[in-house]
């Protein structure tokens, strides 16, 4: 079985039988990380470029250790120190580094669409790490990795995700894979974070958390990204901790067998109270060690294909 | 053999015979060091994370270079451009790099106790590459295998420390594995940079540096860290040279044996003169090629420990 | 066969011998680079510690590259985040790094003679990745092995260098290496980019850029380095696109089988215009590919030499 492109650029454009073939894929390198010895040969010989133009810590360190379990060889390039910043174009930049012949390009970078872009100049195959608000398509997927690990077979679950749906990639790439695996979506928050476009893709909306709690099996809260637009959409953040945080005493109330996702990096006290970001209903950290066998799993189909 | 711990937190829990399992271990890699291929296989398959949340050059590197002369992958993680810029906390941060199942951590961080508590946190093995004023063992060890390189067994061997031993986590780490070996330890600096109850380790004090020299086999010359608090302990650097200083001078007027090590980086003209810096006295680079056998020793010892 | 020096400083003291035999290495490294698995196992065991003390993209990880395609370890140093900046002095950094025993230094340092310094301290085969503006023999050796893919033997052959001649190491490399092969070399620029001394390497000096491009095979077109010097060299910038710029109107006027070369970054619309960058005279994005195959030979031949 291989997968029916040479990128993984977004969860909207692929076949069901993609994501569940990388599903399956992950579940055998999950095992794996839990041996002794967590490396295999499979990737000696090439190499990988992560291009990160965005800073990051989780998802390049969870890449970056991917690959190396994987045997690949790993170049990591940053903007900072770079020749972006002597004010060379984008595309001078990316064209040097893929005339030197790298095999895969793990590319992360604020504006939607550079993934995409890169295909058009390279025989690499690329790997979308985050683009602007675009997709996140390899958190999507470590997170209903996560969601099936616990709940088995989503076709017909409920997953509401909660938070800034208008400025979130990871919400976008989440509702075009829950689609297709059969669940039922749906998002919750202040009208100011709800897209109105956002019905199109039959996805049902909350804008009152006790109901969203009470009617879904699992919710994924995304990160109120205080660093970047959140200001403008909501009055305060107190006001966004009354109406739509998520505490223990609120989920005992609606629904004691609700599962929370987080994509991380939380921020206590806001989206989630830390009795729940350390409490029993959460799967933060699973998401995070999944994250690695999803990512290796991904490397590994492209990375052995023709 | 194998040492009595899973971690190396400190020199002043363990048992002696830890420190020489790790010092004769060493000695085999210092052999390792003067081949032509210096690689060996043993952590092949393991992974080591650099967690550095303080800034370092020498330590950080060393570290790098055991890593891969054992064969391990080496991921690296340092502060800047991290999401504990995005307001996450640390134990936040913390988890989420250990779920992704690294093997070894290499950790430094400002805070006294942070590789303890990491211990609780993970099943990988823990080394503790500085933290903030408590223990620094690494270089203890390496302080320790270069004197007994050159004079012997250091039991009954008179060694001071000299300078801000307030202040330096390197001082304890020395004094804690100088005393289960049976040297004679003692410290010299100003009053203000001599914590009261430093007695109680069985330390000398004195705050004549001429004496210091002449009464002792070997000077271990901390540096004044400039970027610190050095600035509140001593009235000015001028008047720190002129009473602790060590010149040729004053070794040749007090005691033409002695022998003089310091950590690094060196402040020239201040704790040391450039000609003892580079003179015949010191065994400063020593040190450095010492450093690299200490961290594959410990590496090895704890790596392949089950 | 065999380089007659440890190292490579520059272009200027090497016999034209070991310049072929770089040219003919690298070949082969450059039909590696076309395999499905573009790695050896040449230099295993051996470690390269990247010395950076000027900011670079492109250097920085061709150089990577060709190491991890060769099998090397590699370690990285950059100037920001280490104790160059507690006020160490730079022999004293230097020194410490190379304690630890590597086996190749790569360095680049904005003072000429730094790897020449370097040199004189460590067994380890030391490459200059630029230095001040003294010498970038990897550059200027990557350009000729462009220029000959394309033209054949260089003998003979017409080749000017445009720009600022008075700061570039780049064109201080090129002129040295040309001039052994047996081109007619050539530079162009305003008159304050020229410095006087230029003719007594046997070079022609243009101040018009048509009858340049008119009289010559190969143009290497340098970038006017707006972050540094160029501000005093030239009233500015309109200007000197206007009377050096490069567009397609003055090629086609002058000579349709002009050879474009770059080293990048380009500033694009100054002494480029787009249509020239992107054009079908230029081989800029050749010349990239080339550095990994020009910089593994000199690995190689440096890595296996005794």
């Amino acid at each position: 079985m291989a997968l029916s492109s040479n990128h993984l650029l977004g969860l909207y454009d692929i076949p069901v039988e993609d994501i569940r073939l990388i599903l399956d894929t992950a579940k055998t390198f999950r095992e794996v990380l839990e041996r002794q010895i967590k490396k295999v040969p499979t990737l000696q010989g090439q190499t990988v470029l992560n291009l990160f133009f965005e800073a990051s810590t989780r998802t390049r360190l969870s890449f970056e250790l991917a690959e190396k379990r994987l045997s690949a060889d790993t170049i990591n390039f940053s903007k900072s120190g770079s020749s972006v910043q002597k004010g060379e174009t984008f595309k001078d930049t990316v064209n040097n580094i893929l005339s030197m012949k790298v095999d895969i390009i793990v590319v992360r970078h604020e504006s939607a669409g550079v993934p995409q872009f890169l295909t058009r100049f390279t025989e690499a195959k690329i790997i979308n790490a985050g683009d602007g608000r675009h997709e996140h398509p390899t958190q999507a997927l470590l997170d209903i990795y996560s969601i099936e690990e616990k709940l088995g077979d989503l076709k017909g679950k409920k997953v509401c995700i909660v938070g800034d749906i208008a400025h979130s990639r990871v919400a976008l790439s989440n509702i075009f894979a829950l689609n297709k695996l059969g669940a039922k979506v749906s998002v919750c928050g202040p009208l100011t974070m709800i897209p109105l476009e956002i019905q199109k893709f039959g996805v049902k909306v909350y804008h009152n958390i006790d109901k969203a709690i009470s009617e879904n099996d699992v919710l994924n809260v995304l990160r109120i990204q205080l660093e970047r637009e959140a200001g403008f959409s909501i009055p305060n953040l107190r006001e966004y901790r009354e109406y739509f945080g998520i505490n223990t005493e609120r989920i005992e109330k609606n629904n004691k067998d609700i599962l929370i996702l987080h994509p991380g990096p939380i921020n206590r006290g806001i989206e989630l109270s830390s009795d729940v970001a350390d409490g029993p209903y959460q799967i933060i950290l699973d998401q995070v060690t999944n994250g690695v066998a999803i990512r290796m799993a991904i490397l590994y189909l492209l990375g052995t294909k023709n």
